[in-house]
């Protein structure tokens, strides 16, 4: 039997990304134990890169053990108990599934919606909150499906104003953008390590507020999951490391180097070359006749939803990854065959990647 | 900065084992999208080879996206709706665990238990099930808290007859030993990749019989967990490839190669391979003073629970492990400080691995 071989791709869709050469070094060392003690103070040092990354001082921060979906309901399932109310953003996608994951824990969902393409404006947000006193706001930074960035700061400080615990999705935006969890007000944010930590998917990055681990330390009921029930997970991610399952070893290795790799460069000179890759990217398209879905004021830089000058997107997207193993992502839910999604994240937010897509661009339409 | 270096250790504790040079190689290979064609091949191969592993036809196998535990949970809350019945055998703590699952998935637990280090007789469990009729039986096949071998088919045989679904732990046993999901009379079965399959930990492979696929089917009220709700998950894994969530793309490189290793050696001979090393490792322990926790019928190859015949047990695990690299495990529950869980899993059951461990012993002790 031969031994596995992946052809290289260049991963410009909405995630997973592609990885430096020394996560995948971290990723192949030797397996040990979840309680050996090299095991463990590389579990501090990612709790502790983690905080740095979420801006936060007080935060706990933890990989829990599953991809970005796994976080997103870890942080509702925690948060909420059957009865409580919680208002929830919906932009796209990933705001329905937080719907969903609120319904399926008992909780009352009510939505504050956007127009497909934009943002939940601040103050019908702001508004929302006011009119309802909601037990819990969540909603999404950056949203994967439609490439629209959420204003956030105005909205959490408004909602723990109004005495609601405020769940931020970072999937997409964590280490690419500003999240400043301390500052923003936020109790609870997930992410995951597959788009700008640029680290391959498997875990997902939360932090938690005081507000959020008094609020699971006075629950009436256990949390439905025990998987991701974070009053046992928090046992082992403290001091005494109490086992309650077998940490993905590998991939934390993997998440270690990759933090370590943001922090290297630094969290403003990486946001920074985002921006600034992005708008080259938005330049190279416009040539092309591609138009943006998203306004200037809401466009995420990592994640470019593009509508093409063309019908056959489809086709399109096949040849880039066929003939030069090129992959973009399709619309998602209501965008399905009508857009790109062109994701620009961690290693693949640089100039040359960028001109590599538009050559094999002009060559292809 | 330095790249990750992680110090090789001998894996002979509970899990996670230590894995071939092959599945690093594999989970060192370039990240691809979930939905890349060559990645959904993959997934392909791995889903067939699953078959072979867990011995099913009908069934529908494929990795769950955690651990072990996320594959007990997975399958414990897409069976049971709220006030259903689940009567689960208790001899450890994974036995306990799943009460606690059943019990926060609003189901109502009967237990039917063990003395410690004994299997639950297969008489009693029985008349158990033919007293209660529950609407779903679960227990563990290989309790790695005790060591204990429970028989299963008989009571799998009588729970069917019952109407009773029946869910099988085989977190430890998978490929050490042998599970006959389809001729057993299975529903539901689960493992972890970190046992006798020597891939790291993160992944659960899951089996599902035909009977399990109809009850999630008819279920009154969506499951639970957004993230572990089968119906969702199988349509990824499924022919129409619908995106749930972005699978651990490089975890499932490693399953696709753990698996090939498996079936390359042969079912039969791995178990029997299991066997007389285990068998090597019980005479040259008795020789040392050590007693053995289980009965010779009950005994589990992969997993034994051994009682040191000195005082200060923590002591030498932790020189075994900085003077020898050598990590067993610790006791567990009610066991901590009395007994060792030395694990002989996959890649490490190997004569030559429990002399370097008998050579350690002699040295220290």
């Amino acid at each position: 039997m031969q031994d596995l071989q992946i052809p290289e791709r260049l991963l410009l869709g909405p995630g997973p990304s592609n990885v430096h050469e020394r996560v995948l070094h971290a990723l192949k060392q030797p397996v040990i134990g979840h309680l050996d003690p090299v095991f463990l103070s590389l579990l501090d040092d990612v709790q502790e890169m983690l905080k740095q990354l979420f801006r936060t001082h007080s935060g706990l921060t933890l990989p829990i053990s599953g991809t970005g979906s796994a976080g997103m309901e870890a942080c509702l399932v925690n948060l909420i108990e059957p009865g409580d109310t919680a208002l929830v953003a919906v932009q796209g996608v990933f705001g329905e599934r937080m719907v969903s994951i609120v319904e399926r824990a008992g909780g009352r969902s009510l939505r504050v919606e956007a127009e497909m393409g934009k943002a939940v404006p601040e103050d019908r947000f702001i508004e929302a909150i006011r009119a309802h006193q909601p037990d819990l706001v969540a909603l999404v930074h950056a949203e994967t499906s439609t490439g629209v960035a959420q204003p956030v700061r105005e909205i959490a400080h408004a909602a723990r104003e109004a005495g609601a615990l405020v769940v931020l999705d970072c999937v997409t935006s964590l280490s690419g953008m500003d999240v400043s969890f301390d500052s923003w007000a936020i109790d609870a944010a997930y992410s995951g390590t597959q788009k700008c930590l640029s680290c391959p998917p498997g875990l997902s990055p939360i932090a938690l507020g005081p507000r959020a681990l008094e609020r699971i330390e006075r629950r009436a009921k256990p949390v439905q999951s025990w998987y991701l029930d974070l009053s046992l997970i928090g046992r082992y991610f403290g001091e005494e490391r109490v086992y309650h399952h077998t940490a993905p070893v590998n991939m934390i290795y993997a998440l270690h180097t990759a933090l370590q790799i943001v922090l290297e460069e630094g969290l403003e000179a990486r946001f920074a070359r985002h921006r600034s890759v992005h708008q080259h990217l938005v330049e190279g398209l416009g040539k092309l006749g591609f138009q943006m879905l998203v306004q200037p004021a809401y466009r995420l830089p990592m994640l470019n939803a593009v509508i093409p000058p063309f019908e056959d997107e489809a086709r399109v997207r096949r040849s880039l990854l066929t003939r030069y193993g090129i992959e973009v992502g399709p619309g998602l839910g209501k965008l399905a065959g009508r857009i790109w999604r062109v994701g620009l994240m961690g290693e693949n937010a640089r100039m040359e990647v960028v001109d590599r897509f538009l050559d094999a661009l002009r060559e292809l339409v």
